[in-house]
């Protein structure tokens, strides 16, 4: 287990690789990068990554039943939570329920980084079929601000 | 389930209330504050507290089975953790091992403030014997930095 995960600044640790977010190309927009800091083990079920989206960007918008608890590391943006949208911004922390649509924008002009806490054992996310964002839709605020 | 946590600054977050660290006391100096973020939930097994040590005070030397993932969310300080002895600042992350003996000391002339995720289902600290103390003091850089 490491012990001591030096931030060098600016969103980046010590011998922590910088990785991409989503292996699968079209499901997310501009530059994502992702950093895992602490990784399972037998004594802690819980993984904590670190992601940053480029100024513009966003995460995917998906749902998975396992429960993501977001805490932001810098810049600012606006992230969809079921249908609240809220602005978010340093140290701000958001707890996505079960199956329940979310998905972050960095809508400021830094980019957006936050950590993500999550169970090691987790499904897999769910994507938005064409009747699940006929249904998004009907509110037109959260059809104005999802991104596909 | 809260879904948004606005982060007031300065280590304060919208209705949550500022605990006291421990119920006990004489197990720690001065004053520490204690924010539950996160709650236990049927599907988030993972506390997430926030912790402010003021200038000069420590968290209680102790060792436990459960890990503890620790971010430090503003100052600095000095944290032992086994028999290594860190300086810590804004965003490092510290892995605590299982009975692994540790104290988070604030040294900087700010307060020391700290995440700190655990699994809800956790064991109660140990608190170091005598016994304890003479092998911790074996090791006299140790010795210097622990505050009982």
């Amino acid at each position: 287990m490491r012990t001591f995960i030096r931030h060098l600044g600016d969103g980046k640790w010590e011998d922590t690789p910088l990785l991409s977010y989503k292996e699968e190309p079209g499901t997310h927009f501009k530059t994502i990068t992702r950093q895992v800091l602490s990784e399972r083990s037998e004594d802690f079920s819980t993984e904590m990554r670190y992601f940053e989206i480029a100024s513009g960007g966003y995460s995917t918008l998906e749902k998975h039943r396992h429960v993501h608890m977001v805490l932001i590391g810098r810049g600012t943006g606006h992230c969809l939570v079921g249908n609240e949208i809220s602005e978010v911004g340093f140290h701000d922390a958001i707890m996505i329920p079960p199956l329940t649509w979310h998905q972050f924008r960095a809508t400021g002009s830094q980019p957006l980084g936050f950590f993500c806490m999550v169970k090691c054992d987790r499904d897999r996310p769910q994507l938005p079929t064409d009747e699940d964002l006929r249904t998004l839709r009907t509110d037109p605020v959260v059809g104005e601000f999802i991104r596909i």
